[in-house]
């Protein structure tokens, strides 16, 4: 009998896993915007403990793809799909990360309102999930074009942060500003465009696994 | 002849790249510290333009190990440390990309004052720049005792950065506050806590390598 339909499902099992990855990590970010738009504490609580599920699915499939590496040897496109899947993990479980930093401070802020003063903070939130949603189909449709499109969205969300940044010193000098929720804000829309770069390097990912390049650099 | 020493040869290539890889990260950190300190605005150029060079080491040793598993199919410890050094560069490619943010940043500052006025910036800068030190001699040297130390020392910096925001959020409290710099200045502490996290995970890398676990979990 050969080994194949063995590695098959396997490789079968690894995608299975990135995309299940793939949805907690949307989850996470979606409810974080919920969390801005409704106050719901409980939920923003629910995002943390969530995210502990996100950092034991990047320690499963890291071990499984280095698990398939030891025993399976792939080559050429699977070798590109199994070190791949070792590298995307990392960026899905940062954005996992930043989501519950954004939901840790939402729990602890009192100054929510600050969400409609600072204007550009919605839209880069609206982006950002955008992008995630993006990327993460990109990677799991194969689909070099929408990956190509989250690429660029990623400049309009750093514009976004420039001027959230802006508003933000803004308000900060006037007197009485809301010092504390003002700085709160800023850290917000700095996971975020954080986040949008994660985004970006699961689109790059996706390129080296279909094309062994990565911004036309031959990388295998 | 056996393939051997040509493998054995390329590993160590692999362990040279990684070395003068790191050894580029703490340059620019120390360089990030220096211009602090003298405000010297063209060393901080020179943080920017290095940081290509820090990329496009990044790129190569990707592309070194993806190709050495592709073509060597190493197994056990062989394939443990080819698949740390996919992972341990991008940790150390993003230290690279904060040291030139902080330049970046220090550049476009006037309030360079402020480094002696918020009081815990210095003490960041010394213990991040150590744990990146010692990040990165612990895995050249195999030294997982150093890369406990590391972990440990974490705790300092993220407590240091709590203590910098709380500065900041004291100094902006004030009237005609220096709200720009004072932003800046947060920025700084931000990306510097980060460095922190990526010593930390070069640190867990090393653990991975040599005892196949990470924070007592097996992966491989």
């Amino acid at each position: 009998m050969s080994a194949r339909p063995t590695f098959d499902h396997e490789l079968e099992q690894l995608n299975t896993d990135l995309i299940k990855m793939g949805t907690l990590v949307e989850e996470a970010i979606e409810n974080t915007i919920t969390v801005f738009q409704t106050q719901d504490y409980d939920l923003a609580k629910t995002i943390v403990e969530h995210d502990r599920q996100i950092n034991d699915m990047e320690k499963i499939i890291e071990s499984r793809s280095l698990s398939l590496m030891l025993r399976q040897q792939p080559v050429a496109v699977d070798l590109r799909f199994v070190s791949t899947a070792l590298k995307v993990v990392t960026d899905m479980e940062r954005i996992g990360d930043q989501a519950a930093d954004i939901a840790e401070l939402l729990t602890h802020m009192d100054g929510s309102h600050i969400y409609t003063v600072i204007q550009h903070i919605p839209d880069m939130a609206k982006n950002t999930k955008q992008m995630v949603h993006d990327a993460i189909a990109a990677f799991v449709q194969l689909d070099l074009e929408l990956a190509g499109r989250v690429k660029k969205q990623d400049d309009v969300v750093d514009d976004l942060f420039n001027r959230v940044k802006d508003e933000v010193i803004k308000i900060l000098k006037t007197d009485g500003a809301p010092v504390d929720s003002g700085i709160d804000f800023l850290m917000i829309a700095k996971y975020l465009e954080r986040i949008g770069d994660h985004a970006v390097n699961i689109c790059e990912w996706l390129e080296f696994r279909l094309t062994g390049e990565i911004n036309h650099t031959k990388l295998l």
